[in-house]
This record gives structure tokens, sequence and C-alpha cells, in this order.
């Protein structure tokens, strides 16, 4: 009985850890670091405000922890298949389309940069971000470490500042049908550039 | 005597209102829309909040009079030089030292696009943004209106973006000598993408 007992409290506090990151996500995604409240997100999870401290210590580790967790959300969205310039294409349509479905990593990464002095959890992002390099570079078909990092955070970057700004885009581009032409320039930049 | 008095109020209210666009650049460019305080911004103009809003109607007044002369600025800022894929080259290059000098133009433009549901003054900019996507296409020496306006939103979009998440291109190169390699890399772009 005690077994049971103990594995059901584990699933209520992995449920709830859940519930609280879900939550976080909307809320930091929506009004930011210095915007967000804490109250908000215990409500929308469901629980008490200090419960929700109890799991993430303060607004910046709640922070972290959202960011953290939407961060391996995209990483297990976009699929490989096949290697050369069309596919490092078709990587950067995909990764286009994630974002335009959840905008939220794209805005959570730009109120960072606006709000924080420093990125939150540099270590493990940098972990994660040489992963995706390296397969990035292996997608490529032979491309140097640099040349594949550079690359990533170009496909990265226009596709979150899209999101981010997409009546800016519309303004520049001055076309209704912005969005569509815009996923075409951010596939053709990434086969180019591949091929360069 | 009744015209230079009238002369003297013009310069007055001229400088006034200079006054108040660097203090309401720098204010909204620091802290965004919501963060942003009036009282903040009229005390570094050394005026009065009432005469503050005499000047601008509203908060939503001073932020697109602060970002549209901010706009301005640097559409002047950025010298034209020659023709080809190198020139776009060179451009691509003086913009992004133009954002590292000075970012608060980046950062206005994420704030507004995080923070607002629309942008403000669009129809100025969308002709600013015209005119500057037919000098793009000048510079490069033939390239159709669309080609111009999607490698103008790529290069602003990169430059702008390196300068509001430098500490997040840092995580992703994994590079102390990020800012150097990621001039290059956009320099590159800009021409690989004009040859292309």
């Amino acid at each position: 009985m005690v077994g049971i007992y103990t594995v059901r409290m584990a699933w209520d506090t992995a449920r709830t850890r859940r519930l609280l990151l879900d939550a976080a996500i909307d809320e930091f995604s929506a009004y930011g670091f210095a915007g967000a409240r804490i109250e908000r997100i215990s409500a929308g999870a469901g629980v008490n405000r200090e419960r929700a401290y109890s799991y993430f210590g303060s607004k910046r580790g709640l922070f972290e922890a959202a960011l953290t967790e939407r961060l391996l959300r995209a990483f297990d969205s976009v699929p490989v298949d096949g290697t050369g310039p069309e596919a490092v294409g078709r990587l950067a349509g995909a990764y286009f389309d994630a974002s335009v479905a959840d905008p939220s990593l794209a805005r959570l990464v730009y109120w960072e940069a606006l709000e924080l002095d420093e990125p939150v959890d540099p270590v493990h992002r940098a972990y994660r971000a040489g992963a995706a390099t390296e397969r990035l570079a292996t997608v490529a078909g032979g491309m140097s470490p640099d040349a594949a990092a550079q690359l990533f955070l170009t496909i990265v970057t226009l596709c979150h500042s899209w999101m981010v700004a997409t009546n800016l885009g519309r303004i520049v581009t001055g076309d209704p049908d912005a969005h569509a032409r815009r996923r075409a320039a951010i596939v053709q930049l990434a086969e180019t550039l591949t091929r360069a």
C-alpha cells in the first residue's frame, strides 16, 4: 500500500508540475517576465500560489523552467528527412511551420532578450544548441561547425522574428499573402546558403 | 519684435519636442511600452508631464513618435557605396554596425511586436520600407521587387535580432568572438543571396 501511495504522489507531482509549466508558458508568452503574474499561473494550473513557488522557487525559476520545457518541445517537433540543400530547406520550412503553429517559444525568447540581463539556463541550452547544430551539419551533408552554427542561428532567428513581428513583415513586403511568401523565402535562403 | 518672439517660440517648441523624443527613445527602448513611465520621460526632457502629453497626446502617441523618429535616423545612417553583391554585403555590414552602435531601434521594434496588437504608423512605415526596398534592388544591380523586399526583411531582422538577443547568439555559436563572426556571416549571406 505504501508503494501505491508513493506512486500516486509522484504522479500527482509530475501532473502538477506539467500543469504549472503549461500555464507558465502561456502567461510569460503573453505578458513577458515583468508583466506575468504568478497568481494567474497558479490559478491556471489549479494550485495555490505557495505551491507554485514550492515547485520552482521564484518567478525567474518558473520562467527558466517554462522556457526550457518549450525549447525541448521545439527540438522534438522538427523531423529530419534526407540530406543535402533541399533537406535543409525542408528543415527550415518545418521549423517555420512549427513557429506558426505555436509562437510561444519565439515570444519567450524575445521577452527574455529584452527583459533579462542574462539568458536563463545557458549551460543546458548551449548543449542543446550544439546538438542541433551538429544535426544541421549532418543534414547539410558536410558543413563546418562554424558555418552550421551560423546557419542554425539564421534559420531560427528568421522563423522566430516572423512570428513575433508578422505585422511588421507585412509592412515591409506590402503583401497580404506575406506569410506564404516569407516561408518560401526562408526555405530558399536555407537551400542557397547550404549550397554556397 | 513679434517676428523674433515667434521664431524664438518655434525654436523652443522644436527643441522641447526633440528632447522629449530623445528621452522617449531611451525610456521605451529600456522598459518597453507597458513598462515605460511618462514621468521619467518628461523628467529626462526637463518638462512637466502635462507638457509631454500636450505634444504627443497619449503614451501610444509618444511611442509612435519615438519609433518613427528612430526609424528616420536609421534610414539616414547607412551609406550606399557601389552596386552588385559586394555592395549589398557592405550595406548589410553597415546596418549591422549601426545596430551595434545604437540597439534602440531593434529593441523598440521587438517591444512593439510583443506588446501592441498592431504596429504604429503603418502607412508611413510602408512608404519608407518601399523606398528602402527600391534602393536595395538598385544596389543589387537588378532584383525583383519581391526578392528585394524579402532580402531587406532578412538583413534587418538578422541585424536587429543579433542586438536584441546577443547573449542568445553566443549560446548558439558558443563563441566569445561571436560578434565579429556574426557580422561576417550576415555580410556573406547578403552577398550570396544577391548572387543567387
